[in-house]
């Protein structure tokens, strides 16, 4: 149960953070398909953001999935996920904003790196309580995926300064990466629970 | 479970869209009836998107309601489907304060046909999940009212450059098509629910 | 479950409508006490529409209890009231912005009139679903405190043109009486359901 | 069940006034890391309110998980609760946008100390329904950390008139006592449940 409200609570801020991303493509004065133009670089931000927050829920989703009890740790740890996960919008608007310039993009990744170490510190929460011969521990095995997005963050905000255009390029490259959900998880936890029921 | 976690998270999205589209409406300075008068296209559009989101969310619930099993692909499709209607605001806003010019109600259109459009691929993954011969299938039929639906909202696009008006009851008129939940799934569901008990 | 989905999405929506208010008390430039002064009536407005979302939660909440079975017709009953209590924020904020003045303040009344009128259809709906002679139809008798408060606020609309404070104490008044949750449905249905077991 | 629809609005409540602050933090206009200084106390302001929520979050979870039936004076002193942290966004806002000024600081401080109050008076409240010699009473014991956080809110709206910094840091400090969740609760109702299960 106490699991449910965790996944509640998420859900619901995960649900906003991803609504009101909206809320800052301003509505243009003019009447006319011209005036849509300028948003055009907003609308991609949104876009992609919007990719990897949905990516960031089915993940998420997957992983809570797998954590049969939630200690305060947990609970912590989620909560530090949510808040670099907050600043997504502010991030978004304005790289959208200064059409893709350095420093917004830089700012962008830097974000995502963040949320992306807080991802991995919940999951190792997780699996601190699970133990290190659960299905959760054999399905992220090395857990490369999640390393390489890190190390590629790092470089896009480095490249970000000289080329912003190619450090967009990389986010968009690590949203495909994860566009796939975690079935890793799923198919150790259904293998588990195969075994369990087989054995 | 998995379903449960989708639907809520669902609801929640579609939550925040219905309300925050009424932040829109911007209080006016004066405090006479008068003042109200401007804010009138911008409420009937509010007024309709409101129905629509609606609409979408009766449905949503009956066809997830069918669904016995959500894998990756369901869930991709389902946030495909959030973000065109995360547009919705945005076009209503825009139709509203330019008092249904032809480019921001053709833009309405095109986001309702998006949205149209990602509810039919939702639509044919669960069928694809479920199978041919499943109640869903056989519910949905030739799903004739979505086409329809599609059709309406295409002629609808480009009528809004000759006459919005004539696009703005379009939309009105696909809307009371649907504003009665899709019973078709709900009864063939309720039929093979009774087969099943019967049989 | 159907119920379930349908009290998520309501709560979702209430919980969006009572927290967004806080949005329109602009912070103040200036970091005196005295810059919040001319917040008073916004504060005020805010605090009663709080109450007054709190009252709808909390009836909402039991009425949907004594519902056992979830129709079209009360989901879309459901959602006409969600409707106008989406219009509670801007009223808030218009009667807050203008101190009071004669046509926010009436216009205040009639979105709380138009909500009162649309529960109450919600309530003949959900009552022709459980029967004329279900726990639900003994619990609200003639629901004389319904009926007075769609009186009082129609009375407060026509005395906001004359004197507005006194239309905002029958606001404050109609709240007072409504502060109390509809013990009336629960005690019934405790009763019922006592009767049920005793029986 | 009436809990859990008590936990979901809280939830969703909650979930909002966590994600709305961030909508203050606005994107500035030019796209160099020299523009984001400014912003620099708006965020600092905006990471202390969101552990303060996340700490109320998890608190109110631990509550309520210890409330085993809702009466009425529960819900409108959980409502009552809500309507304070509902003001916490405005009050962080004024304070960052200010660089905790002396008057804005001192708001902080008094919101603070008045939701601190509302959760007390919710906990007296579940206290009196649970009885005196349930395992919640027993757990919250003299509810020492309860009453220090109160007194030190109180000095540190005082404090705020003469040194805002020192103010600040109070908060800080407060927000680290209570970081951990309550353990007490969730300590004692499983000796409660072990006891139970072993007697």
């Amino acid at each position: 149960m106490r699991r449910g409200r965790l996944e509640a609570f998420s859900d619901g801020v995960l649900a906003i953070i991803i609504t009101i991303m909206v809320l800052e493509m301003k509505v243009p004065h003019e009447a006319s398909f011209a005036a849509l133009r300028p948003l055009l670089p907003v609308f991609l931000s949104y876009a992609l953001s919007f990719v990897y927050l949905g990516i960031y829920w089915n993940n998420h989703h997957h992983l809570l999935h797998a954590a049969s009890r939630v200690t305060g740790g947990i609970l912590w740890a989620n909560l530090h996920l949510l808040f670099w996960l907050s600043l997504v919008p502010f991030a978004t608007h304005w790289m959208g904003e200064t059409r893709f310039a350095p420093a917004p993009t830089a700012v962008y990744g830097l974000v995502l790196l963040l949320a992306a170490f807080a991802y991995w510190i919940l999951q190792g929460r997780i699996l601190g309580a699970e133990g290190c011969d659960s299905a959760l521990a054999a399905a992220l095995g090395r857990d490369l995926k999640g390393k390489i997005s890190q190390a590629l963050y790092l470089v896009a905000v480095g490249v970000a300064f000289v080329q912003p255009w190619v450090a967009w390029a990389v986010y968009v490259g690590v949203a495909l990466l994860w566009l796939v959900p975690d079935r890793r998880i799923e198919r150790a936890l259904a293998a588990g629970d195969g075994g369990a029921h087989g054995g």
